[in-house]
């Protein structure tokens, strides 16, 4: 029984995961959508209710019926290095291997279906509250007046981007910012805008959950530090112990998103309590993991390498 | 307690249900994605665990929490028609549009994560097997051998794409064709390619389901036609029964599939056996009203106006 991994060559991540699965013995597939058609290859029959298929790169060859597990790290595009590009042929071939490993009993992490659900960050607030964590208010509006009484009745916030784009993306650049109560809220009806109570905080927390295995890391935070992901302040990420009320958050939250893989951030005020600010079911950790050793490549390889499901 | 309907200006068969929906005095708010920013606007704000929002629209107000239902018919792009167009703006309307909506309690005709999967043509075939639908024989290859091979065991054979993307729409062109054993099937490896065994056919068949309630049309094929979809031979659609065993079929691929409406194309052979082609959990049902009248846009109405699912 196999893996698959769906990234892009340059990934250090995986590298870190591939290179525990050999320890271990564990088959590996790993390979790039953006190579098919071209480097990579894919066939698959749907008989008489039999289905067989497999994938296959350069000389390794994977069934897809042998398929234990499929890691979607940071798969490229589909046919974005095919000699012949075109939108047709990205459509196309997107849906032939998505749509034929959908067909396979292999496990996720994470499913492309809850994957795209969880990216929602609106919908991750509403999880978050049903799961137990301690949610900021929050507010989405196009309505100028609608924020101004939102700063009126919790005066220090923050604005961030609501798809959540990572700010280091051109064009798409917003980090988290305060706001002024008094600052002109016009420009809202230009477009939807996320608002949230500012948690005046004392540490960020990165929580990673692997299937059933967690793993915190806290850092102290520069008061006058908002958005802390992007920056350097010289303190390092050390692991920290995970309150009880959060295991059972985490573990509510994984299991009404469907989620295999997820990484947490909080923020934590100064009464010691951990703020949920979102889940990013495809976030990093291989930062975490050199600064506080905390084994998470291990246990994502032990995830991919666990049991298959059982057939249909 | 509103039945949203997210849907572009000119769409007739929205206009039928909306016409059903308020003969019956059932309060509907219909907008365009696309005008949001502009003539869409729209709130949400969670605090403390409540989740409030509303959206608007010309003088139409809907409360988030007082929806009833939702239907995804032919949205536009979200702030496609802003004035100031961007990315940045439309990735973030979607998140704030989609995200609040998938955070209430509103059903949803169809799920737009149930419909993603659903959209998977490969996937379909999986899965309609596994209900109990007789599949033509498949195959989706990059490798010119097996489509050799598949070809020489099934003889006769049609190839059509795999997104199901529509032949009007160029420049995705690809009506279902036939295909001749004998071809050069070398041009596989510059694209994966879909194969299907060519079922001889004396009708199509088009059965639309709608919660509970299916709908059969049945129209005469010309046996030289291989696409009836896009053409006119004069015959009608006229209703016709549907066999118990495909009734139960439908009804597990629906379960199965997380759909509250789908459009069924089978292939009727000349023992009377119906193949199942494809489900499009978007059809349009407009024509086959018009053909039959059987009183497709009425159920819809009536699911959409159907007792709201109790809060969580």
């Amino acid at each position: 029984m196999t893996v698959l991994i769906l990234t892009c060559a340059e990934d250090v991540t995986a590298d870190m995961v591939v290179s525990v699965l050999y320890d271990r013995g564990v088959p590996v597939v790993r390979l790039d959508p953006a190579d098919l058609p071209g480097q990579v290859s894919l066939s698959a029959e749907y008989a008489q209710g039999d289905f067989h298929g497999h994938l296959s790169t350069g000389d390794r060859v994977a069934s897809m019926t042998g398929l234990r597990s499929i890691w979607v790290r940071r798969p490229g595009r589909p046919a974005a290095r095919a000699s012949h590009q075109s939108e047709w042929l990205t459509t196309e071939s997107e849906h032939a291997l998505y749509g034929t490993l959908h067909s396979t009993d292999a496990r996720w992490m994470n499913h492309p279906v809850a994957a795209e659900q969880a990216r929602r960050k609106p919908w991750q607030l509403r999880v978050a509250h049903h799961s137990g964590f301690a949610v900021p208010p929050t507010l989405i509006t196009t309505f100028p007046q609608m924020a101004r009484d939102f700063a009126a009745r919790y005066r220090d916030l923050v604005v961030k981007s609501i798809s959540g784009a990572h700010p280091s993306d051109p064009p798409m650049a917003l980090p988290t910012s305060r706001v002024e109560p008094d600052a002109d809220f016009a420009g809202v009806a230009a477009g939807p805008t996320l608002f949230q109570q500012h948690v005046p905080k004392r540490a960020d927390i990165r929580l990673t959950c692997v299937g059933d295995e967690l793993f915190a890391a806290r850092k102290l935070s520069d008061p006058k530090e908002v958005d802390g992901r992007f920056t350097d302040n010289g303190d390092l990420w050390s692991p920290v112990r995970i309150p009880d009320r959060i295991v059972g958050a985490v573990r509510a939250y994984m299991s009404l998103a469907h989620l295999a893989y997820g990484a947490f951030d909080f923020a934590e005020d100064g009464d010691g309590t951990w703020w949920f600010l979102e889940c990013n079911q495809g976030g990093q950790f291989g930062f975490i993991e050199l600064e506080t050793g905390q084994p998470i490549a291990e246990a994502v390889a032990a995830w991919l390498a666990g049991r298959p499901t059982p057939p249909r």
